[in-house]
């Protein structure tokens, strides 16, 4: 069959509060910088008291993804929870105004839209800590088999292993896709969710993973080792392509028993890397489900993540088409 | 008395939603480049559904500026309706978060909060469809004598004259500041809202406005001519200080029978103009309670628009005090 998309991405619905602060605000508050940490509303809203002003933006690591994957000019669906607020109705747009198939139904009662208040270092470090609210009743029944059958990948981000339901979603989303005959990809999101979840997660790879997406520390932790070339190689031993990114110092690629090297595209001024992993899983998967080759693909992931990081917010604010279109690409 | 706060503003509180569009976008909504429409919810829906994927951004002319003048150092107040809801809640939170003084209460029941849609074309003019939403419940009330008669300046954005209980709380305003010795200054905000009012707002500038704010079409639209000079004189006539913006041309300030001729500081790209104007009034409004020289106010001003006009959104990205050490200022 035909596939009606490339990717189907399967995240948290989130809306970003995007903010600046220095170091001691993170010592301060106790955050540990770089990583992402699950609030709940009281703290969300001590939080943000203490936050300085920000802006907003729609987030979420899936669903960035989906947006980067929109604006390669690729065809994709996105399952994930909001409320019926103000924030959830930002959310929708946002995802259906870049050509994203997106129905799942907002949640009519209960926890508001998520929000991710990401304080941002002058080093452009982003710091998470996510109140995952409506996110966390995304049950299996929203999982609709009509998009995961109908997209060439699934792409899964690594956070949903945190809400049961969402894991349970997961699942689903895996089963119908390899049903299907068609790829279930996963990024592991996050080195302390990787901590949290190593052997659910190292199941699920061996089990049901073809790609599988990653940073430095991410893959460290998930395989418990500070050698990185031993984890990307275990890694690589246990799905069909494990994709790792390196900030500054690119990506590599390990498929087929081959190992491909990929450069960071230079970025004059780094501002705020949320998104940077988001955006090169979007440039991986657009090259892949338009059989690039595998260099290529990350070539198009690092060019994603340069642009992303140029500016506040997580998704692109160029077309990535044209974009890679001007490199070449 | 010691004055407890620099700038007091008096404005619209309203979370801008900033997205990118086309010259074609616009024409097909029929919307006028450059300008700002005042907009019903059913057509802030419609809007909405067809723009691009946007940032959500605290905005209002006046609370820009205040945040402006905050970031450059200074004291400020402000005084603006927002509802209690999710979007008012940010605007509370980045109004608060400057170090503003914002103790209006917010709206319990009523519209939601003001938002305005701007949508930005590739030659960076910013073209706003605001729904007013709870601004229009701003009342004399809600008019703090304690804040008003504690400010050096009282400033008051022109837009306020669309909602009539608002315009009463303008007037109300410029009675407390200049019965307590105070300065009033006021921006004209708008060509289109100079036509709706201009007789009123005439009236207001000659009997109760000491620093009067225009960009080069609002002044022209006041006098109904296509001579700048001849408006700018005209302006300067009726008021201690006229501070009138030409984009890239800088700006003039007329006072005391002195003409100064203000360069724009260089952008290298220039991205988003939303928040120009409301800069540049930070900048002279913080110069000038600072007891700067005229040409000074100026130069902060220009500076303060050069910054916010490389970046989405309508308030700084960097804080002004150090950008204004850096440049000599």
């Amino acid at each position: 069959m035909t596939a009606l998309y490339d990717v189907a991405a399967i995240g948290n619905a989130i809306v970003d509060v995007i903010a600046q602060c220095d170091d001691a605000f993170l010592a301060r508050e106790g955050l540990v910088k770089g990583s992402m940490a699950l609030i709940d509303p009281a703290r969300a809203s001590s939080l943000y008291d203490a936050m300085s002003a920000g802006i907003e933006a729609s987030g979420g690591s899936a669903a960035n993804t989906a947006a980067g994957v929109a604006s390669f000019g690729g065809k994709v669906a996105f399952i994930g929870k909001v409320a019926d607020d103000q924030l959830g109705h930002v959310f929708r747009h946002d995802m259906t105004a870049i050509g994203c198939v997106f129905t799942t139904p907002s949640l009519a009662e209960g926890p508001a839209t998520a929000q991710s208040l990401i304080n941002v270092t002058p080093d452009a470090q982003r710091t998470m800590s996510t109140y995952l609210g409506a996110c966390v009743e995304l049950t299996p029944d929203d999982v609709d088999p009509a998009i995961i059958e109908a997209a060439q990948v699934a792409y899964l981000e690594g956070y949903l292993f945190d809400p049961p339901e969402a894991r349970r979603a997961f699942a689903k989303a895996a089963a119908l896709s390899h049903g299907a005959g068609r790829k279930i990809s996963m990024t592991l999101s996050d080195s302390f969710m990787v901590d949290r979840h190593r052997s659910a997660l190292l199941g699920f790879i061996e089990t049901q993973c073809d790609i599988v997406f990653a940073n430095e520390s991410e893959v460290c932790s998930l395989f418990e080792t500070t050698d990185f070339a031993a984890a990307v190689q275990a890694l690589a031993d246990r799905c069909e392509i494990a994709a790792v990114t390196r900030s500054e110092k690119g990506s590599v690629v390990a498929a087929s028993g081959q190992l491909h090297e990929i450069s960071a595209y230079p970025v004059e001024k780094v501002v705020d890397t949320t998104g940077a992993g988001d955006q090169y899983a979007a440039g991986f998967l657009y090259g892949l489900t338009q059989g690039r080759p595998l260099p290529v693909c990350g070539q198009l992931g690092s060019l994603a993540a340069a642009e992303v990081i140029d500016h506040y917010g997580p998704r692109p604010q160029v077309n990535l088409r044209e974009l890679a279109a001007k490199y070449g690409l």
